[in-house]
């Protein structure tokens, strides 16, 4: 069988399966949430997570060498800060066509910089190498209190989900772009700028509200679904309390507005759960949306005619999902 | 100007200027070394090293899937031997065509998992990536006691330069593959099997006797050339004391052979600078061999016909060097 008949996630389990016991320092191991986590002894987890991106899939030829740059130590940020993590450092290796103007490639650098900085922290090493196409693949490196980690796994029956900005911006703005409709400057930005919310992870991860928390860049369904397997639990959300843009409600018409908002990947916020008497702290900790509720089981979504199941659809790679 | 026009080094010499200003917790930053080192206040520091490999450069066609996965571990683990470091644990990024069989991607597994293992840890952490190319991008993390750090600064005249192994194997394999020449697994595995020297880097490490350290996977003279830069002192070596495996020298006639020694990469041994009155130390720490002695500057090779120069010349991505 290919790996195209497979589909991303299925592909990872088989991986994850093959890969030997994971040893006593591996809180958590490959394929199980959006960092591997290491306890080396100290007071803090090291918290490691890689993405690597490409021209093709990942970089609209909108984009600029600094948005490029920006956009590829972002990603990477953004899985720390679902785990509530201090970013530490960020080694990217870059594959660039050899006809590549240096000062495109400089701009990229730039870009990655100024994410780094942007987030305390540095571009600490990487690779350069040749390669057909444009491909970055970054490593963040994070640290969290042991006490304080946050992961895929706690969410309980009745706590509140929860997700920090808006949702399907950044698919209104592919839409946009392929459409040839012009948006505004907020819209692109969600897809050429992502802006990781490790401010509010570290504030969510210091407040001792939230259970359970991952980051939604694979869309809302498909990360509902990851999260209900790590933590056995199912979630009811609301459609009428799902936090859109005015400017990307005007973008889609009927049934299309709910597939950006739910099934399109691409916006980096943090989707989370919170007891509900701790609801308070969790607001004190940073701006949210409550759009549901931890159930027993099932992913679903009350809507105007009733309650709809929410498939376990969105990005995936190898046109599965 | 083109990035093919400027060579693997200078571009990363003009990417490492346009990085911020590193924080205390960088010990070691981009370009600086093998790795990155980061000091988050333990007892050891926290090491990180990445590397790109794919198809078309790194993965002949004669290598099998376990191999592919071997080695794309393998190449990270060299470069923490070459610190002392002992490996914590691999994250592998792997950019795959959605044609592939899924039987080789798992093959791939299986060989990431027996690198990580026969090195006492695991594969933590990947994404996987639809990709024209197949790419495998690496992140090998280590820790270090703060004391046993080796880095590549710290030759000083007088020293000895010793390397681990032998020479040109890996090089001598590509030929004879090129040539359709056959020849031994010992050669041929230097190739698609390298085993990172990780023993040896922490016995070296322990020993106190190692003043500098890398690994020679670009070739012996462009690391040469590395260390030269970063200790700021220059290297004498002898042509009679490399040590080239005898099938390797039967495959290379005249100047071919020291060609193949050392302007070949591939090989993953340790080239490092240790105190002459500390060399038996070195000596129970692992096999090495004592190839020259570092001096005041430039990388020069004694041969029978006299003195000659080293050129900057090897292994660098986008066809300079």
């Amino acid at each position: 069988m290919k790996v195209s008949e497979l589909g991303e996630r299925a592909l990872i389990a088989r991986i994850s399966k093959l890969l030997g016991k994971q040893g006593n320092n591996v809180i958590v191991g490959a394929g199980e949430d959006d960092c591997a986590v290491l306890d080396t002894g100290g007071e803090e987890y090291i918290l490691a997570t890689t993405d690597m991106l490409h021209r093709k899939t990942d970089f609209p030829p909108e984009m600029t060498g600094w948005q490029i740059g920006w956009m590829s130590v972002a990603v990477n940020l953004s899985d720390l800060a679902s785990k509530g993590a201090e970013p530490l450092g960020v080694l990217m290796a870059m594959g660039i066509p050899p006809d590549s103007e240096i000062g495109f490639v400089e701009e990229i650098a730039k870009g990655m910089d100024d994410c780094a900085s942007r987030f305390g922290m540095q571009v600490i090493g990487g690779d350069t190498d040749s390669h057909e196409e444009l491909t970055m693949a970054g490593t963040a490196l994070g640290l969290v209190k042991k006490e304080l980690l946050i992961r895929r796994s706690g969410a309980r029956v009745g706590d509140l989900v929860c997700v920090t900005g808006h949702l399907g911006t950044a698919g209104a703005a592919l839409l946009a772009l392929n459409k040839k409709i012009p948006v505004g400057e907020e819209i692109l930005n969600a897809l050429f700028e992502p802006f990781p919310r490790i401010n509010e992870g570290i504030a969510l991860a210091k407040s001792r509200a939230v259970t359970s928390m991952m980051d939604i860049s694979d869309g809302l369904a498909l990360s509902l679904h990851d999260l209900s397997r790590a933590s056995r639990v199912g979630f009811r959300i609301y459609e009428n309390k799902l936090p859109v843009l005015p400017g990307v409600k005007r973008l889609f018409e009927g049934e299309e507005l709910l597939d950006a908002v739910v099934y399109t990947g691409g916006d980096f916020e943090l989707l989370f759960t919170v007891a509900k008497d701790k609801i308070e702290k969790a607001r004190k900790a940073c701006p949210l949306t409550v759009i549901g509720e931890v159930v027993g089981s099932g992913v679903f979504i009350e809507r105007a005619g009733g309650l709809e199941e929410l498939e376990a659809r969105g990005y995936e790679h190898f046109g599965k999902g």
